[in-house]
């Protein structure tokens, strides 16, 4: 399962590392991560121990070090509440394995965001993405951010449990969702319809774009609708996490 | 209305310092808020000159200046889009005024914090409660931080739109709403109802703790009812200022 490999890839990127409690002990339980390498201050070693074991993550090297040497190969600040492992990036999945499952669903959503790339914002939707029961999530390949410590830290370890999905092209997989019957909904601050007014169930794409800037034009041009939060008209925009996780929150329920 | 004060307040706490385009061009806007310097880069100073025009902000010094001149007063990676404004604090209202403004509505709503300490995510709640019209938002004075540029940023201005009340007992407040006829609404995860169950109108005070700490048990034990997200299980809890947005939403429908 946790296959031993070299913390540093040959392709010269620098090593995924995960930080923070709820990050490292996520990973750990996740069987579908890989781990080489644990970092813990003396004070959480045992716990961390004993997750292991709960696991049966025998092959991973556990290192008790002192927090200054888990902050050396941190960005500056991380806070790491005395947790970090070396990883690998998880295998994502493809667009059409979503489809697949979504087949035998009568309801089901996921998520597309177009041209965010904060891997905090990132982090918080795909916490909300977990509480919400999301499906999947799906990322334009070139403009987002892969995998990062900091994303998963601001998932709080949720991206353990999500599908995540980079496309080459957000309006060809726009496309394809539809043809796997998928409604999808463009969230638009200009839009008429507001999301608590939205049919609810069957299978929904919604779309959001980075804040300010919202969708592309072709990516809003191909959803079926659009929509915005019933909001007061001296707030512009919410932040994108936060109107993800209202969006999500509507249309899970 | 914007009086000269000096920069340097006497009590020896230094200024307040707002930041960031949106925090800054908000505060001129608001005619309770007594601004006396801004600093501003040269690429926006036009755009500036005539917003403090427009809002008739005559007496308040501004100041061109290059970049580095506003990060030195301000804290290390502030994001300041190149504005900066010396201000005083707003002037607090009292729950007292709260009430009294209450008095004339059907349906209204407050939020209470109890022990919610980042300025970060009190900014974005403020944030979502001027989006979702709530009608004040009230924190214990001893835990939780005054008015902050941080605040005020993350707010994206908003602060300057919502009345912020400071209280020295939290569960006396919450009394003194009962009695004014709101209904107390507690955050729990333990909960047995979700908030899209809640009966919709009235007047409601939604009471919220601490992400992972919860309400204190005698803030909790004078609501008279706690509610919860509809969360998949995997999600221990959201963060404090994504949950207070999504209630918001729902209360404020």
């Amino acid at each position: 399962m946790s296959k031993k490999f070299n913390t540093t890839p040959r392709s010269g990127k620098p090593p995924l590392i995960l930080y923070g409690r709820h990050a490292v002990i996520s990973a750990i339980s996740n069987s579908r991560r890989q781990i080489s390498k644990i970092l813990v201050t003396s004070d959480n070693a045992e716990e961390l121990r004993a997750i292991c074991t709960k696991f049966q993550r025998t092959t991973v090297s556990i290192n008790v070090v002192d927090r200054k040497e888990i902050e050396r190969i941190l960005p500056a600040n991380a806070v790491h509440q005395g947790f970090a492992a070396y990883c690998r990036e998880l295998e994502e999945y493809t667009l059409d394995e979503i489809c697949r499952m979504a087949e035998s669903m009568d309801n089901c959503h996921v998520l597309i965001l177009d041209q965010v790339t904060d891997p905090q914002n990132i982090g918080a939707i795909i916490r909300s993405c977990v509480a919400f029961n999301t499906l999947a999530l799906i990322m334009q390949d070139k403009n987002s951010p892969t995998e990062t410590g900091a994303m998963a830290k601001a998932s709080a370890g949720m991206i353990e449990h999500l599908p995540i999905i980079r496309v080459t092209n957000l309006t060809r997989a726009i496309e394809q969702l539809k043809a796997a019957g998928f409604w999808t909904i463009g969230m638009d601050g200009y839009a008429k319809t507001t999301v608590d007014k939205l049919k609810k169930g069957g299978k929904n794409a919604i779309i959001m774009g980075s804040e300010g800037k919202g969708m592309r034009r072709l990516v809003e041009e191909s959803c079926d609708i659009t929509i915005k939060l019933p909001m007061n008209e001296k707030v512009e925009s919410l932040n994108v996490s936060t109107a993800a996780a209202i969006v999500l929150y509507e249309i899970g329920k």
